[in-house]
This record gives C-alpha cells, structure tokens and sequence, in this order.
C-alpha cells in the first residue's frame, strides 16, 4: 500500500506497481536519462540479453537519485543500503547494439522502510517502447543489514508531504 | 490461462505465474542445477548484484530443456529463437562469493506460442531460499523473428496430452 | 611491424604495443569520451571488477572510431567483423561505484588485416591514471570468418599515406 | 624475475609471463575445471564477448587455489585480498554458446607480494584451444589496502622451498 495522499500542494499520483503498464505519465517526478548499447551487452541472437536491463535500470534509477536530490553515493555514506528485493522486467521489443536508449524512470510507491521505481526504456530514434518494469528497493542499516526507515531527505525530496 | 488440463495419465499441475511464490510442488517436471558465484557475480555491497541472477536463471533454463530432451541449441537448429519477454525477481536473502547454489527450474504455464518457467535458487548449504521468480519465453522464427506455435517436440517432452 | 611511415604529411609515430605504457602522447589521432561506473560493474572488493575494463575498452574504441568516421556498426554494413585476438590490461589503481572516467584511445599499429588500439581510463575528478592497455582487433569476413584487409574508408581516415 | 629455484626435490619450472604462448607444460600445479558458455555471455556476432574471458579466468584461478589448498575465500579471511594488478589475453579462435571449456590454470611465476597465473582455455569436444593469458595479481592489506608478503600457507602449497 502506498501511502501517497492525495489533496497536497500537487496532485500526487498512486499507481501500484500492479498497475504500471508502462505508461510514462504514471511516473511520479520522472527523468529521462540515455545508455548507448554495448556490444558486450548484446547477445547471439544479436538483441540486448535480457538480464542487461537491470544494468539500465540502474542508471536510470542513479540519475534520477542524482537528479532528485538524493544520489546513491550519499545514501551509503549515511550508513544506509538499498538492496533491490523485487523486480518486474516486460519485453516489448529488442534494443541492438549501438541503440541510444532513453531511460525514463520515476517513483511509483513509497513505503515506510522500501521505495518502488517505475522505468520505461525506449529507442531514441523513434521513441518505440522497448521494456517497461518495476524495481522495489529496502532501505537497510550497512552495519546490521537490518530494515530502516526512509530517510528524511529521500521523503523531502520526493514531496510527500511530513 | 494455462494450457495445461487435469485429468491426463499424470495429475497435472496448473500454477500460474502470479500464483508461484517460490513453492518448488508447483514446479512441473522441475530440474535442480549448480552455479558457484562468481566473484565478478558480486558487486560493492558484498552481495550477487540483482541483475546476476537473469543468468542463472538462464543456466537453470537450459539444463532443465536439456534433462527434458530439448535443450535451447536444439530448438535453435529448428530455426527458431526463444525471446524471454517477461520476467518476475523476488529477493529474499542475498547470496555471497563463492556460494554454492541450487537452481530448481520447472514449468510453470505452456501456451500456444510462449511457456513460463518458475525458479527458485536457494544455498546448498544451508537450503535457504534466496530468490524466487518466472521467465515467460516466446517462440519465434529465427528468420521471421514472428511468434510460432510450440514445437511438438518441446509439447511431448513436457508431458502434454496432444 | 606497423606499417605506419615518417615522413607523411603528419609526424606519424610508431608506437608497438609493447612500448606502450599509457602514455598519451603516443596514441595516434586519440579520442577521450567518458563512463560512469555502475554497481552492477563494481564486485565485493568495492572496485570494479577487472574484467570490465574491457567493456570500458569497447566504448572509448568505438566512440573513437565513430568520431574519425567508420562507426562499428558501418563496418558490420560492409560484410566486416572486427574480433579482438589480442588484449593487455595494466591496472595502476582502482575506479569505485559512480566515478566518472576518462577513456582516451588511439591508434597504435595499422597492418594488413588488423590494427591495434591504445587506452587509457583515468578519473576525470583527479586525473589519476588506473588503467591502460591495448587491444588488437583483426579484419574478417562476417559470412567466411576469413580475414581480409582493412577497408579503405579505415586506412584513409586514419590519415595513413597511400 | 621468478623465485622459483631449480633443484628441489621436484623440478622446477621457471617460465616468465612474456614466455608463456600457451603450452600447457610450462604451468606449475595446473588443474583443469570446466564452464559451460551461457547464452548471456555470448554477443552479437555469435562468439564468448572478449571481456567474459576475464570470468572464466577468474573460475579456473578460483579452482586452482582451492585444489592446492588456499581457496580465495580463505585468503580473504586472513584479511588479505588479491586484485589482479596485470592481464594478458590472447585469442585463438572463438567460443559459442553451449560450448563446454576446459580451463587449465597453472602457477606462472611467484614473487615477494604478487604471483602469476597462466591459463589455457580449450574447448572440450575437440581440445581446441581457444584463448591462452595470464593474470599478475598483488597480495595487498584488505583494510589499509598496501602490499603484503605472501603467506605462507600459498607458498607452502606451491610447493617452493623455504
């Protein structure tokens, strides 16, 4: 269950990741950053392997912590880890190699110790949706690997309203 | 909706990927395989980064088909490719360099022109289960790259009454 | 035996792949573009993982090749593929998660069939030089797998005199 | 320069990495293990990509040192770590997907704070070698992350006379 409320200064969107078909606009605070594909990323059927979009997602979801406010690098110097602990990957169609990849990635729900990002990857050239999925993250004490809450900054930076 | 029916030679299970929360009985025709983790597997966090495991799903995959008597090298001399098109992750406990891990593969839905496959990695020294999740795989020509029906090959070997 | 020659236009050098030693200067038409470290490219030690500096390697070859004008993927148009048959990596010291590095690459030999490229990856926020190394990269035919000699368009942009 | 001295109650080998083409009888203590190519670890042109070569290495060094009796696992507890410091590869002819690999890892050359590794990978069906190298890696501090001696232990294991 999310808690995002409605009602506050913006209108607060609340998609499930249930829910998440793809479909950019559900994405809360949503940046787009770009990879190019690696020839190492490609496989012998000569598309993107499928387990190298976790790599894109990565980036995706860096940038957009970068962008909000709260890079990955200062979560960990605050004593805080976020293993993923779930993860939904769907393939609408193959990226090549050389592709430029534009990575649209938001937050769709946050959670008293998790968060769950949103990403849509699709083709520069012509904009053709390529996979769409889900990552949920924990938030873990680096010491202890025990569960957290979400710290203030990543709250404030997301706007939920305190 | 499965394809599977009841009431064949063998009792038929019909476990749909939403339903398979990493319970090995509902694995059709499952298939146990070894990985050891690579250290190149972990990332700075001491863990198997969280893409990694697309692989070993993929080493559990092919040596299930192999034990079923298609392996993936077979379908491909058939001129046809198997695209993984969805792919569901769910993390329970991390595993480390140098874990010895099991690989339980099995079917999970087969369908006219796709099947899903459900698996659950766990440490082999301790049986802890780490990680659970499905792949659903299309057949397509390799040529074409369009969907094709189910080989009857790979429609025999699992056990379908025609 | 490179086939580079004094004289030419240009102060051509002739830099072996064994006097290389990640010094700059002696990289022929050098190119520098950047990475940013991944995670999922990091391993336990907390660095990244050393054999994905040849994926490092493939972007800073290609972004040079695609700026002195035959793109990888043209080459692969012309019936051209271009393995590696050779590589040496020197690791001076360690890149962590989110640094954000120089590749720099150049020419080092131009022969009959192959050519041979120079890097160096340092970090951008200091300048300090962790990695350097060659790669030698033979011309061969897609269909036979035979080789066959460097296509013009390579050997006129590289500036070499007829 | 090798500290391996002749005369021992075994036979010594003395081979320099710069030496090592990839003759198997010039490793010292080799061991042979096996990997099956994953579909993931093939690119687009159908082969293993270059850079996977830098895992499989890693697989035979990690066999390797635990059959001789110091598994890396081991030497990380004693608070010691062992970054590969230099690599060379060379590539003979390609590995495809499936492919069973023969890895045999070899001791090289041992030094005060480093040892070298040499490895030759050959494809088990026909004993086609594919790719020969070599990995120097340093023995450093796991804490201040400064070169230490060689333990014991490894040197006992190697065999080298007191």
């Amino acid at each position: 269950m999310p808690i995002f409320v409605e009602g506050s200064e913006e209108e607060i969107k609340m998609t499930t990741k249930q829910e998440f078909k793809g479909v950019a606009e559900l994405l809360w605070k949503p940046h787009t950053t770009q990879v190019r594909v690696r020839y190492g990323e490609t496989d012998a059927m000569g598309y993107v392997y499928y387990g190298n979009y976790a790599l894109y997602f990565e980036v995706g979801r860096n940038e957009t912590m970068r962008k909000l406010g709260f890079p990955y690098g200062r979560i960990e110097e605050y004593g805080i880890m976020m293993p993923v602990v779930d993860m939904h990957l769907h393939y609408d169609s193959a990226a090549h190699y050389d592709d430029l990849l534009d990575i649209t990635t938001g937050v769709l729900e946050l959670h008293a110790a998790s968060m769950i990002f949103g990403y849509i990857v699709s083709r520069a050239a012509d904009r053709a949706r390529l996979v769409y999925g889900t990552t949920t993250l924990a938030f873990v004490d680096s010491t202890t690997r025990k569960p957290v809450r979400v710290p203030e900054l990543v709250r404030e930076r997301i706007g939920i309203p305190q």
